[in-house]
This record gives C-alpha cells, structure tokens and sequence, in this order.
C-alpha cells in the first residue's frame, strides 16, 4: 500500500514539476512595496527546506503531509526561536503550549488534515527520538498544524501513515516549493475554489536588515475573495453561504525569517499574518482554524538543548526595527494565499465532490479592467 | 478657560454640522456585501449615544475626547459584557485587565490623547461616583483608550481637563455621530492624510439574527491606504516612511452590538476588527497602539452589580452563529476608518505643521477607474 | 501482547481493591475548611466517571492511562463548558486551543505519559468518530495531557497501545478512584517519592450553591513537600536537588464541578488548582508542565452540537459567587496531590530505577508533632 | 493642605524609623530554603529604591503612595524588561498592555490606591516628562498598581495628590524598607488583620548564578492566613467571612532581580509569585486585585530608547536555569507578605472602623506549638 502512494506520490511530483504553475506574478499582478525573494518562496530564507507527500488514491484520498524544517541541523539540539499566534482557535494544532512557555521550536513544522495530527505527531516523535545525538531524549514537543481536507478526502478512513509524514520530512529540500494540490494542500478548499499549498517571500530594505520573510500557506478557509484588492468573491457573487453556517475550514500560516527575532516579537509577526489573511478576503469564521506558527532561523539565535552556561547573549531585533518585518509578513502572507489559488486545479474527490480551480481567465480579465495587471 | 474652550466647541460643533461631510458611501462607494444600518453608524445599536468635546484653541492645542455610552441606564449598576482585544498594545488604554477578567464593562468608553488617559479616568471615576446608587461605590473600572495626536497638538501641555471629558459624557446622543476632526479625533494622522473620528454599521439577516453590529474608529495609524481594495497609497507613493520607523500611532477601535454575546465570544469579534483594519492597508506597525473594545447591549445580557442570585441565565450567541457578526464586524470597521479620512478636513497645528486631508478628487478619480465607484 | 496487558491490568486491579490504600484523611489529617463529598474524589462531582489502564510489564514498562468523563451522555454532541489553564506549558497537552477558542470540551479527558499523547490522541478520535449519533463527524478535538514517567517506564519504548486508551474510557465508573500507582500515575514520581494519581472533592456550604468541586491529579513534579503545611521535605532534606536543574515532571490536574460555570470562569477556577498545588510545596520549576483543566458539568449547561437556535440560556454562577468554589477549588487540589502520596506505592522499574513511597510512618510522626493530626 | 500632610509625613516616618518592627525572621520563623540577601528585603536587588509617602490625617484619610525604581537612572532612557502577571485581574492596573507588547518598563512602579491611580499616572507622566533629555517624550506608559483602602479610608474623598505621589519618587532610596502601615500599605487590610507593606528578598546558590530577587508586596487580600505553614486564620477561626463574597482586597507584588532575564521568563517568574500567595493563604477571591509585576535589573539587559542598532545583543538567562529563580520568589513573596502582617499596627479610620494589627503573641504561641520557631 505504502510503495502504491509513493509511486502516486513521484508520479505526481513529476507532473507538477513539469506543469506550468503559473503564479499571480507571473501574470503580472504585485502584491505590496516590498520585493520578494528570488524564489518568491519561503525557501528564500537561507537553510529552510520544505518536504511535501501527497497521498491521492482512489476515489476518494485526497491529502497529503508538508513539512518545512527551519535548518539542516538536529532541530531538537539547536532550537529556534518561536512563537505562535492563535488566530482563531478552532483547529487541533499540537505544540502550541511548550512554544508559548519556552519560546522555541524542537522539531519540523508538519501541515496535515484535521484528523491526522496524532499520527503527524508520532511521526515527528520517531523522527526526533532516532536522530543522532537524540538517544537520551524522552520529551519531544511536536508541532503539526493541520486543516480539514473531509470535502474532498475521506478523512474519517485516516489514511495518512506516519510513514508518509516521515517521508515529506526526509524529502525536505531547498529551492522552489511545490504548490497547489500537493501535500498538506492536496483536498482543500479556499474560498470555494480549489485551494492548496501557497508560498511567497519578501525582502526588508537593507537599512531595516535586508531581511527575508517567507511565509507558506495551507489554505482551506472562507470570505469573499479579494485578488489584489479586486473583490473577486463579490463580483461573482461567490460568497452566499461564506457567512453564514461556515463548518469548517482553516488556514495553517508558517512565517520563517532569517531576522534574528525572540519569541515576544515573533508573536507579534505571527500576529501580522492574518492581515495578510484578511486582505485576500478571509474572515476567520467560527470555524475556521486559523493559526500562524513564526520561527527565527537566525543562526546566532539558536537555543542548544544542552549548555553549560545560565544565560546566553543573542541577538534580537529591537521593537522599533519591527515595523518593516510586519509589512513583509503581510505581504508574503497575502501573495502565498493568492498563490495557491493560482496553481491548485480542479480536483474531484470523495463521493464525487468537485471543487473547481479559480476561473483564471475570468479573474483576470476582472483585474485587467481594475487596472491591475501592468 | 473652561469658557472660552466651551464656547469654541460649540461653535465648532455648529460649523461641522452645517459643512457637507460627504461620507464614503456618499460617493457612491461600498464597502463588503452587508447593509449598513439607516444611519451607517455606531449609533444604529439601539441605545447607544456618542458624544465629543473638540479643543481647538491657539495655535497649538488640536485634541479632544469622544465618549461611547452602550446604554442610558447607570452603567456601573447594569454592567455589559464586554472584551478588549489588543491588536497591537503599544498604548496606554486604561480598564484591560478587569474587563478580560470579569468578562464586563462598567462605565462609559472614553477616547482621547496618549497623555490625557489619567485625566479622563479620573472623570469617568467622577461621573461613576456621583450617579445615583452608587454612593457607596469604592471601586470604579473606567475604561479610556487613546491615540498620540502630538503632531498637531501640544500633547505635553496637557491641556485636557475632567471637565471636558464629562462634557463629552453628559453631551452623547443617540443618531448621527459627526465624524472626522471632532473629539478624540480632532489632532489624529492617518495614512499621513488627516484621520479622525469615523463610524459605520452592518445589520446580518435576518437568519442570522439580524443583529446590528456598529464601530467607531479613532483613527491616527499608518501603512499603505487602499480604499475599497484600491491601492491608494501605493499609487500616491504616499508610504515612503510608513515602513520604517513609525514611533507613534494608534486606532482605537469600538464595537458594539446588540448581538447577546457574552465575553469571549466579544473577544473573538473584537479580534476581527484588526482584520478590517488590514483591509484598509494598516499594518499594525510597532508604535501603534490598536486596541479593540467590543461590547453587547443586549438588554436581557446585562449584569446587574448587584443580585441576590448566586447564578443567572442571559442568552448567548453560540459559537457556530458568529461568523455573519464577524463579517460585519469587519466590514463595519474598514467603513468606520475610510470614513474619518473622507469627513476630517486638512488641519494647521503645533509649531505650524499641517497634515492635509485625504485629496478626494484625485483619490476618487483612482477609485473611479478602478470601477469601485457605481 | 495485549492480551497478557490486559490480564495484567485485571490482576493489578484486583490487587489494589483489595489493598488498603490509606488515604490522607485515613490518618486523621484534614486539609482546609471546607467538607469534601462522599467519596473524597472527583466521583463525588454527580454523573462523573474515571477509568484507568495500567500497564506493568517485564522490568520496564511502568506506565498507563487514566480517564476522565464528564456525563455519561455522548459527550460530543453535548459539550460541556471548559477552560484549560497553563501554569507552565512545558508539556505536550493536546487540544488546548479549541478549548481556549469555543469554551469547551467534546470528549473524554485522557491522561498518559508525554510520548504516549498522539496515540492517546488518535484514541480519543476513534471512539468518538465510531459513537452512535457520529457519523458525520469529521473533525475531533482530543483533549488529553501528559506527564513525563520516563524515570521509572521505558518511555522511548512507547508501550501504550490505543485499546489501552480506550479501555481506559470504556471501563471509566464512578464511585471509589483507585490512587497511587495507576492509571497514568503508574510511573509518575513526585517530591522525589513515588507519586501518582490522587483525587478529592469539595462541597461548598449551601449559601453558596452546595456545589461540588472534585479534583483528579497526577502527580509528578518537584519542589519542597510540605503536607498540611508541615515542611516535611525541609526536614527530611529531600529538596537538594529539587531547585536546580529540574528537567521534567509536570502535574495534570481536572477540575469538574456541577456549579454552572462559562468557560470564563473555569478558567479562573482551573487558576486557582495552581495555588493548591503551591500549598504542597510545589514550585512549578522550568521543566514542569503544569496544567489544569477545567469543566462543568451541570447539565444546563451543556452545549449540543447541532441546534436549531442561534443563541441560548445557560445558567452560569456571577462573578461575585465564585470564591467559595476558588477555595474548593484549592483544598481538594491540595488533598488530591497529597492523596496520590499516599496511596502510591514503592516502585523498580526500568534499569532498575528504585523510588520508594513517601515513609509515612516518619512524615506522620512529623505531622504529629506538629500538631497535624487529630 | 499639602504642607500639613508633608510634616505628618515627616512625623511618622521619624516614628517608624524609631519604633521597633519586628520582622518575621527576627522571632526566629524561617520561610523556605534559600538565604535572603542582607537586608530581607526588595533593596537588595542592587541599585532598587524604594520611597513612601503616607497619608494619615484627620479621622478618615489613611491612604499613601510607594514607589519602586529599578535603578538610578532616567528609567524611560534606559528601559528595563519586565512582565505582569495577572492573578487575578480585578484591578485598575495601569500600563499593563505596553508592558506586555514591548516587554519592558520605562517608569517607576508606583502603588497606591484603588481611586488614586489615575492621579498617581498623571504624576508619573509629570515626572517622566520632566526629566532630563526626556524634552522630546510624547508618550509614557506608567505603571501603577493598587489596592483598595476603603475600609479604613476615606477613599472616595480622593485625598492623595500628584505632589504626594511625586514625592514618594522623589524620596526613594536605598537601604531598609519600612514596612507595616506606611505608604501604599497605609490603609490596608489583610487576613482580616492589619496589612500593609512589605518585603523580602532570596539569594540564589552561587551554581545558579548568585543573583538576589527581592520581593515588595500591598497586602490588602483575604484567604485563611497560614504562617509558616501554620493554619493561623483556621484555629483561629478567623475567616468565616473570607470565602463567601469578598468584594475587594487585592495584592500588589512587585518582583525585582538582577538576574538578566527576557520579558517572557519575566511573566514565568512573576507567575510564581502567586504560588507564594497561595502558601500564605491567599486564595484569591473574586474580588482581589491579583497582579505581578517583575522587573529585570541587569544593566546590561537594559533597553536604550534610542539607538542607531537594529538588533541588540543582551545576556538572558536559559529556560533551565529559571527554577532557582522561581524558588526564590516564591519563598520572598510568602515572606514578604507575612513581613507586612508582622510590621503593621492596629489603625482606627473612617467611620471608627478599626482593624486590628495580627495579634502577636497568640500566633507565636501556636507558631512555637508547631515546632516552627527555632
């Protein structure tokens, strides 16, 4: 069964790679002031790496795991700096209280569905106990985030392995991220349409760092689509129930920045995230799971899990230089949900559920005449 | 000085409400996919009364103080559930940590300037102790919020007295709320354009509740201004500074509706508020103090200061019939702060500096083209 | 493999009815003011259920799970109000922020040791997605804490099983708790004695409500024992190590009540749990993971999943009544600590790790001269 | 007006210096483990003043200010990190959301009464405004906490003036602290005896890095006293009204160390305070105003409030080098607020009503029955 998917997993890897996931710049729409990345990912921030495996089998199994390790080291031995915002709470996050005591991150961020979380969290538990230097660990704080994937995917079959977690963690790498239909974004559902996995970046001017922020999304949640401002979502009428009953729903936000921040003003980026949210549209209805998970991957920031001292001396970026990494954060927060609208397709799951890719051509033809393409 | 401070406010009231305050809507612009209330303002929850006193004396005092009342009844003898949400806590709002821990609110809102606050409590203290029934009060909750108006205003002369702040009590009224240069918003910046006091409302269906939810919005924060979605400020190149080192700022936020809430859950709508702030390109940068205040009044909510009862039984919302009050939440409070930049006229302040009121025939012909106006 | 731990547990429990578990108030020791229920545990609180699984296997496998149960109803489609409080989040406790966000809890509370959660996690999810009445439940909010027992258990050897868990809950009765070494107390240590699970209720005097208060602990955390105020742990020494460089432990600690309390409120309620544990000498050190969860039970105040209404009446106690059940609260946190003392038992286990159960016969003596004991 | 109260100032301070207030060690009674520093009290915290200005005039007025300066310098130049931690937030606290977003303190602490805070604000404003190289300052976030004297004072008369708060500043100094009724501690009320003010402080071992953390506390709280773990209230059946519905009271604990320690390890150490709250007896009733404020001291963990860096490096301490830290605070706030119970004398106040002080020679006997003194 395990060799089946990862089969599907390649094959369809290597379908993405050699489709054309035309992004929202591509089709010459900006978002912000700030410049991204050459990536325009959240791989822009140097050592990060992001794994995705996407399970799509039969009918009906449409999910997938994403994880994104903030450097290339034993994470449990070289802790980051960390914080995470609660956007609205109603999700099944793991590791939110040990990140808000201690201030740090011990493991890989893994995305997966509502239901596979558990099993997200084993999967990092073994990961971490069997990594060198890790023999003598009993306590592993695991942080998994998830959204529900149960429109398309038959979640209550629960068919992520931890081996498929374990899989997107050691297929982690740098360079361009996969996005749309593909791990953790594999059967979500944004705004109505296909959602997915989304990522983007932004640059801080060189007198405020010359930081980078990149943000990935999985994006699985409601509102009334804005695109560059353009109120998609209303001009097609798209929104009749998004205000009403909204179930379920979420969206897992994963800020990394090489900015070397402490915890207190890595929740205060977590917290700019869902600005970004906000102004694609998003409302954090009752039930969405809107969570933003901030990590530093500043190298004179880390935190050893052993030291012989008592107190430590790192770098941290004052209050007053923040400003800058709070626009970044919007921006690539926005631009990453965008995004993967623009690269899911149309996607037929469980019972026969279809969820539609956003129309393109329409959309863009609503933001040519908003003035939004140059 | 009372007098002459007295005699300009009314002269100044007077001016405001014979000058034409076109308001966003009366542009013909709209604002997300609710109705307003008849009057588009906080004042459409029934009982509700708004009142300001306006300094304008000389050629450096620019401040004021607006006052919200959630109901005519004594306040402190009928408590309303209540929430404060610190979407960015860089201020000096008075009344938190009771509010968040009895879950209610005992006395008026009050809004003025960042070095006026103690002032103010100590008149909201004043007015609390000398209604009547409440001879015996020893302990009094006031709770006062506030923006740095320093730019145009003395704000170290301090020229805000008691009298003043219970001037703005005693004056609220129920119906039309002035906005733009009056009260708390007399001396505020906003996108580098003139801000102030603004207001708007939502009403859900009928299935929902048909509930009003209303903000009022002092607004004196930065960021890129985007006007129903367009990208006002980016094309003005109006932003320059607001991503570096923004020292001050701030927008209060008020919420009220007659919604039976009950704390959290105000908290939760409270939350959502900074997600209409997002919509209008605020980024919460580090000197900004952005602070939600959000109140029910429902009538059968109320929390009598006094009761025989050990437990009692006020309807509630539940968790799964907020999102339509999160939407109007939000939509309102994007309406509310577009609001004040459209009704506060260009003001001359402190040693001659002018901030310019927000140009509407360029800005109007960019929403023009943009197709936002109908 | 199962089997033979099913086996086991039956011995084990067999074993333990018929032992004479002394508790505290056994030896005529009283602990505050207030009366305690029947029973003196968690039971007392009406409709109540616990079960326990233990798992003592070969040399080293020296841990379990034990289960909470608010109603005996589907607990999923009528939540009950919550609150979790954090007294030091270094621990791994699933389900926090849903609790925080929606006020409440929808399945069984589950305790196990910190490696042991996902699996315990992934339990909970099973029995709920598979009750009557569930069928189209896709998404689960586990609530299920931990404490570290690897001193004594082979907790990388991650031994517990789902069925473990699930007997745990399908076996949960009220009446009499079994205390000390069981359940997810199995391994736990405590004061560097053997700790383990404890419990005891409050009943609060009539003119405030006559509400019971019921506490279960599993205790396994350090600092300077003090029983009844006596500082035994100062006498005995038994404190050198306790301030320097704790590194695990934790202490979960439920809190149920048939007072109808919102989820505000419970969380002051689970507050005051910390202040119990403070009177036994506890310290909260760093690597602590302190957590109190919180619950009512009345049963108007239940939450149904599924409701035609958009809000409802639930009684809730007001603020001014809460103090009686904060005192409650305290004295059976403290009993119930004190109690998993007492009835635990001298434990060997992995490597063959020894810790012995605290001497009574010397800490009565001590309790004796200072006057403790009746 | 002023005049007269400055000369009763001045006569009771010479009162108090000449009386004899003995403390709780000097009977021979040991709290905890750890050593205080050499003078037991808040100043040995190195560079830590503290000054008094009391209130006692006529027959109703018996109220006072006291303040806490973290170190010599101008405090708004060179901020210090600190946190608040909210026991129980039934207060009027001021400052507590600036403190929390920005991690540091830019004022003197200042306590006071409850109706009292919004002038006390005022002064500190006035102070800080005034400083110099302070000529530029538009915005100052004063913290000042309280508790309510109403019994006792004449508290809605609002009798305490900026001069005497400024004066309290002012006054400040190195050296012994008076404790008992003096300053903000003047009409307090503790236990049901007379509270006031009062100190301690704990050094840790030199493994653990040597550093003093030094306890202030406004006593004005009720529970069911113990005394080195001696059920002091419960033999003496001194609290039947203690836990129906308390109405006020509050606890004010100031927190200060030289550790350097970041904000976040701040709010962890000033959580422990209350669990030394707890094993006074504390239970913190509805009605009390809870808070913690603690402070770091280090110099070189001071925050410039300008400065041409955008990151800065300062020395924290590690998460497991925290619970020596805790130890000593819990052990320096349990003596601290026994301190006041030792030092106040009975007082007379408004309406006659009188408190007595705790009665000496009874608790001492019951004290020497438990073993407890040396």
């Amino acid at each position: 069964m395990v060799k089946k998917s990862i089969l599907i997993v390649l094959l369809f890897a290597f379908f993405l790679s050699s489709a054309q996931q035309k992004r929202l710049r591509d089709h010459g729409i900006e978002i912000g002031v700030l410049n991204p990345g050459p990536l325009n990912a959240v791989t822009d921030v140097p050592g990060v790496r992001v794994g995705h495996t996407t399970l799509i089998k039969g009918d009906n199994v449409r999910t997938g795991v994403t994880a994104i390790l903030p450097h290339s080291d034993n994470i449990f031995q070289k802790k980051v700096p960390a914080a995470i915002f609660l956007g609205n709470g109603f999700g099944k996050l793991a590791g939110y209280s040990q990140v808000k005591e201690l201030g740090n991150l011990e493991t890989p961020i893994v995305l997966t569905n509502t239901l596979g979380v558990a099993t997200a969290v084993n999967a990092v538990v073994d990961y971490t106990l069997n990594l060198p230097h890790n023999e003598a660990v009993q306590s592993v704080n695991a942080v998994v985030g998830e959204t529900n994937d149960g429109y398309l995917n038959d979640i209550r079959g629960r068919h992520l392995t931890e081996k498929d977690v374990l899989l997107a963690i050691e297929n982690a790498e740098p360079g361009p991220v996969k996005e749309g239909n593909v791990g953790a974004g594999t059967g979500t559902v944004c705004f109505g349409f296909k959602g997915g996995i989304g990522t983007s970046s932004r640059v801080v001017p060189k007198e405020a760092g010359g930081y980078t922020v990149g943000v990935l999304a999985q994006t699985n949640f409601g509102g009334m689509l804005k695109i560059a401002g353009v109120d998609v979502g209303k001009q097609m009428g798209h929104y009749s129930d998004s205000f009403k009953y909204a179930t379920d729903g979420s969206c897992m936000m994963v800020v990394l920045t090489n900015a070397p921040l402490n915890s207190r003003n890595l929740e205060r980026l977590a917290k700019r995230a869902m600005l970004g949210l906000a102004r694609t549209g998003g409302i954090a209805s009752n039930g969405s799971g809107d969570y933003v998970i901030a990590v530093s991957t500043a190298e004179a920031s880390r935190i050893p899990y052993v030291s012989e001292q008592l107190a430590t001396s790192a770098p941290a970026m004052r209050n007053e230089a923040m400003t800058p990494l709070f626009l970044a954060t919007i921006e690539a927060t926005e631009e990453a949900i965008l995004n993967s609208l623009f690269t899911a397709e149309s996607m037929i799951g469980r019972k026969g559920h279809k969820i539609e890719a956003l129309p393109k051509t329409e959309v863009l033809e609503m933001l040519r005449e908003a003035g939004k393409i140059r």
